[in-house]
């Protein structure tokens, strides 16, 4: 089936769960109190001009409406069931709905996965996807939305109006959220609660909200996703902006790992890659999750990176021109042009440069001109305006001239923001700009941060391409050979010289290596690889090879590589008498180059991801590194040489020759499609070090390391 | 004088200054509009006590009250002046007030230094203070105070009581932070603008308030200090808490510099070490400066890193997760009693481990024992409690319980903060816990963030040491000589082997270096030093040595030398014809280690500032740098080599042996004592490289750099 007929499908189902025409509420009942209570309630409150009908099998009318003993006796269609009876009944019913032709279910009821009852909620899921409805939950609070006057949920009210909608993985914060919306003036189309994702998840909602007519903005709360590939894919192929928290991102009570790149991979690093390729702007609290769903629902991306500040306090400038650095928009002083222009607008002391500076004296006057000039200015790419409370000027009038003026300028393709400081009625100011389309903040750091969110948008979206969760499975001549007779004996780590044989087939650029059993093995593979050799011990019982005496460099003839093997065996018996040793790998001398660091780890959300790094200290002490979920193009494989603190060392820092840096994308481009080939064999993979030359000289893997998924 | 009496006279004439028991306004006018009458009306309307005098030439009753014609004809005393008369006449004025015995002016009149007549503001200056009159301003908004109910400035109302009181260097600000107090419900007692700081600056007023009976937390708002030492000063030795934001710490605008340290020492990085200094907590933002004002007037410092948080909700407990982890203070598991004394009072689905969640079945039956419990137990340093609004609690009676809980519990010395989110309910909740003295806030990051301000209060103050603005000087023979010879010869840079001489003169280890004038010479000296032995080109015009061919190392003998010389002056001649060659510089070859870098710079503000980094790429690229005002002692210095990311590298990191900290720390120490004994000579200066070796083997500074003040 092709994929767009298969997105066709499920954007249908979803919008009878969504928006229904007609919903059926199971476990509805006449008793105050009771959630089947709530569930007809709300939505008859919210003023909801579908078709409602209680189902009960032993009360014929609820709250003023006829009640059917089950779903399969209502005449008609019915869109959705939203289900509110016990969970030990739950499979039941969605079975029934499924007969019925429901298309969706919204299922508030509790006490599924997240008590540990996992088997009873696929239960739930399979009894409803064999008729092809989609189900919504378990343990939700529901879906409420503005547009189409729907409270389907226990929350008591429909959110403030606005235009962007927001998925939840927690119910409480959805709830508490729903009824800030109207202290905060931020508003929602809709508000859906996804609780278990059973069915129903983050990926299939971003899809769906992204041709939802009343959405300009996907705001996303997350707690765990559990195909994140999906999540990738549908989010890279959004045209709305997407905004995310990911909560849980601490280390507290994360697992330890087995491998350097296991030890990095955090879930803050392994989401910041993910979103990163997504396409998803990200928040950083609670609160920047509403400042920056507001903007990105109202103002357009900022296309280049110059911001221009305009205030009527000095200290408030100096903020916000900090804020501005602080968050990645430098300012730059303004043209001459400008600068002359805005001079004619503000007193002799106002200063013009950027941020320019009206003065306390900054009344409608001023801020008219100014902000209508600047709006229409080409050099301005964005536009944040400032206004300090004072006694000699009405916060209203300040913000219905700023709304004029940027009326007036016809630009509509540029964003702008405000900050009005001060109390009630620059609160009121506030809530006018907001209700009339411009984001206005309390303090002038939340301004410049929510427009440096649509730059930020502006940005990745120009950056990323479509990624596809599927790949097609790649030739890679003994690699899954080499595996299996690890598995064979029972091993889940890779010796060296195996470790290598797989990136081999794979075309990375190992450093020629073969095992020696013996001292006349060893020196006739050394004659065969060429002078001057490595040698290395190859235990699975020594993992700090070097510490255990058991590596030698630099070896320049035959007698040299005698005598290295002797003293190895003797130093590894003397490390650890019982150590099993397969034997010593014979390997080419790789010049010495800058070393850099690739490695992986099978991510529980997101699958294979992928490690850059520069080695020893900038691994081990800094923790510089950048990760991806593979695979990656080669192109954006360059772009994660640049994300790490000490990307001007591959540039040639300190009078160095600039290192080949396309060879070391293609290979990470190659190593990514490798463990996206091996992910259900691969664990935690590590290249290391990997040595990197002059620009041209290409690349060499010196040290491999393939850590088996257990299974 | 001592210390104490010229303190202790300082905070008399302040008293007079911020709480008069009677003020002259001169200037004071009838006609409303000016701000003359408001200045009158304001005190009036706020309900000041005290006498109120108006001073007019030709009105003799202003809003009922008898003028004079001048302060001079007032009978009986006057503690302070409110002056709002034109610029040109406030000299006069200021002599005036000064002859009748006024305490202090407060000069709201502006133009000033602010927009550039600096000679007329000096004036005024000593006018008043050859009569040992304080100024405060001139440029200021006033004085607000609530517990004096004064309101001696044009902004039009008190701001909400509290028990902050904020100090700032914007005057639009304070008007507009002084209407938010109300709609933020987060009140001060004091609000001081202290405009252009002709005389009473930040340092005079942080003694002040330390002392003042109705302040518990100073809360500072800074655009640049004049005298950084001074201030450093008196926020050490103060007992309260202080809380500061500086404005203006982006690069924007700000100038080059010629030393790599100069290059690394911005705003941000000098404010941050001084800060440090100080045992000021900072604030990253306007709101973060009304949430930690808040907290630390509410709230007693934290004295342990256990933290606990208690929740409703599973969300909004991983968001604090991970804000706790991000401010510094991760969370650990509780001990099993907590956990089962917990468990008894929660849902079975609840969780006791830390984050507790109580679940959204949480009433005022859960939040009791449980927060009285948490309160109480010693291993929990602090507690934050959480709460998610629901459908099934009221959010008043949620907030009273947990109040009654923490008195019932009878620990006053351990602190806690909250967070309710949710809407109207939740936010009159949120207010009432802030005026019964709970700091509480709308999202849970918040209210991790203000407890850890508490946590970073109790660390600095355990760490700082009275720091004092004045120094002896020391014996540092030759070191001026050096210095005075450069200066004779109109040089601004000294060379290698004078700067190296002059750290000699301090005691810090250099390599022996002496400047040959010929081969002969070189051969001579290199003979001296004992081989091996490093030469060095010494010429004002080559400042990249090794660049130019100019650096020869590891010399074994007198042969070496010579060929050594030849092939150096050739290179330099080669590099640069016409480069002025004073010679060759002779140096014992210092063995291998890590190398790091010490330099310093002189700040406007604060002096002379010691910066420490590791050398190389970790200062080059990564800016991996921190600083002090100096001087530091040795255990100050000792926490600087902690500061930095590469600080495992130090302590032996890879298998490598610690290297001599507590050398370096004392090289630090007294390369800090030089800087500031030189304060009036030294620009900026750089030892780099500094080798440093393994413990108990000291370091040597290899090259050094002294760039001279201009004068």
């Amino acid at each position: 089936m092709p994929t767009d007929k298969r997105l066709a499908d499920r954007l249908v189902a979803l919008e009878g769960l969504i928006r229904p025409k007609s919903i059926a509420i199971v476990g509805a009942s006449s008793t105050p109190g009771k959630i089947g209570y709530s569930a007809v309630k709300n939505i008859q409150d919210s003023g909801y001009q579908g078709r409602l009908v209680p189902i009960n099998p032993n009360d014929p009318e609820i709250l003023g409406l006829k009640a059917y003993k089950s779903v399969l006796d209502v005449p008609g269609e019915i869109d959705a069931a939203v289900i509110t009876v016990p969970a030990r009944l739950v499979a039941q019913v969605a079975d029934e709905c499924g007969r019925k032709g429901v298309k969706g279910l919204i299922i508030i009821t509790s006490g599924f996965s997240e008590i540990g009852r996992r088997e009873l909620e696929e239960e739930v899921v399979r009894a409803a996807t064999q008729h092809g409805t989609r189900v919504l939950g378990p343990n939700i609070v529901g879906i409420l939305s503005n547009s189409d006057k729907l409270n389907a949920s226990f929350a008591p009210f429909l959110p403030l109006p606005g235009k962007s909608s927001l998925v939840s993985q927690s119910g409480a914060l959805l709830v508490a959220m729903c009824a800030a919306t109207v202290v905060r003036y931020v508003g929602f189309d809709k508000l859906i609660s996804v609780g278990n994702m059973a069915d129903v998840d983050i990926a299939d909602l971003t899809e769906w909200l992204d041709q939802d007519g009343a959405t300009r903005c996907i705001t996303l709360y997350i707690e765990g996703l559990r195909n994140g590939r999906r999540f990738i894919e549908a989010a890279s192929r959004a045209t709305k902006p997407i905004v995310a928290i990911k909560a849980g991102v601490s280390a507290h009570g994360a697992a330890a790992a087995a491998s350097h790149t296991g030890s990095l991979a955090g879930a803050a690093k392994v989401y910041e890659a993910a979103f990163a390729q997504a396409g998803v702007v990200t928040a950083t609290d609670l609160n920047n999750l509403f400042d920056r769903s507001l903007v990105l629902s109202l103002q357009p991306p900022m296309k280049g990176d110059n911001l221009f500040i305009l205030t009527n306090g000095g200290g408030v400038g100096v903020l916000a021109t900090d804020a501005a650095e602080r968050f990645g928009l430098p300012l730059q002083f303004a043209p001459a042009d400008i600068q002359a222009e805005l001079r004619k607008h503000m007193p002799e002391y106002g200063s013009a440069k950027n941020p320019a500076d009206l003065t306390g004296m900054a009344g409608k006057d001023m801020y008219y001109p100014t902000v209508r000039y600047l709006m229409s200015h080409p050099w301005v790419d964005g536009l944040v305006v400032l206004y300090c409370e004072t006694s000699l000027t009405v916060p209203i009038e300040i913000a219905k001239t700023i709304k004029q003026a940027v009326d007036d300028s016809g630009f509509k393709d540029k964003p702008i923001t405000a900050s009005f400081v001060g109390g009630k009625d620059a609160n009121e100011a506030m809530k006018w700009l907001m209700e009339n389309g411009l984001p206005t903040y309390e303090v002038p750091d939340k301004a410049v941060n929510a427009i440096a969110a649509l730059r930020e948008y502006a940005r990745i979206r120009s950056r990323i391409t479509a990624y596809s969760s599927e790949a097609a499975p790649l030739q890679a001549e003994g690699a899954r050979a080499v595996i299996g007779k690890a598995r064979a004996e029972g091993r889940e780590a890779l010796n060296e010289v195996e470790a290598k044989a797989v990136f081999e087939a794979y075309g990375l650029p190992v450093t020629k290596t073969a095992l020696a059993r013996s001292e006349d093995e060893a020196a006739a593979l050394a004659r065969k690889t060429g002078f001057p050799v490595v040698l290395k011990i190859v235990s699975p019982d020594i993992l700090h090879k070097s510490d255990a005496g058991g590596v030698k460099v630099d070896i320049k003839d035959e007698a040299g590589v005698r005598t290295a093997y002797k003293a190895i065996m003797a130093a590894a018996k003397a490390y650890k008498a019982d150590a099993k040793i397969e034997g010593v790998a014979v390997q080419e001398m790789a010049p010495a180059g800058v070393e850099v660091i690739l490695g992986s780890v099978n991510d529980p959300s997101f699958g294979p991801t992928i490690m850059f790094g520069l080695g020893g200290i900038f691994v081990e002490v800094l923790k510089d590194v950048t990760f991806r979920v593979a695979p990656v193009t080669a192109a954006q494989a360059e772009r994660m040489l640049d994300e790490i603190q000490a990307a001007p060392i591959l540039r040639g820092a300190r009078g160095e020759k600039p290192r080949d840096r396309k060879a070391l994308a293609a290979v990470l481009a190659s190593y990514s499609a490798m463990i996206r080939d091996l992910e259900d064999e691969v664990g935690e993979s590590d290249a290391n070090p990997v040595l990197v030359y002059e620009d041209g000289r290409g690349l060499k893997i010196v040290d491999a390391r393939i850590i088996l998924k257990k299974k």
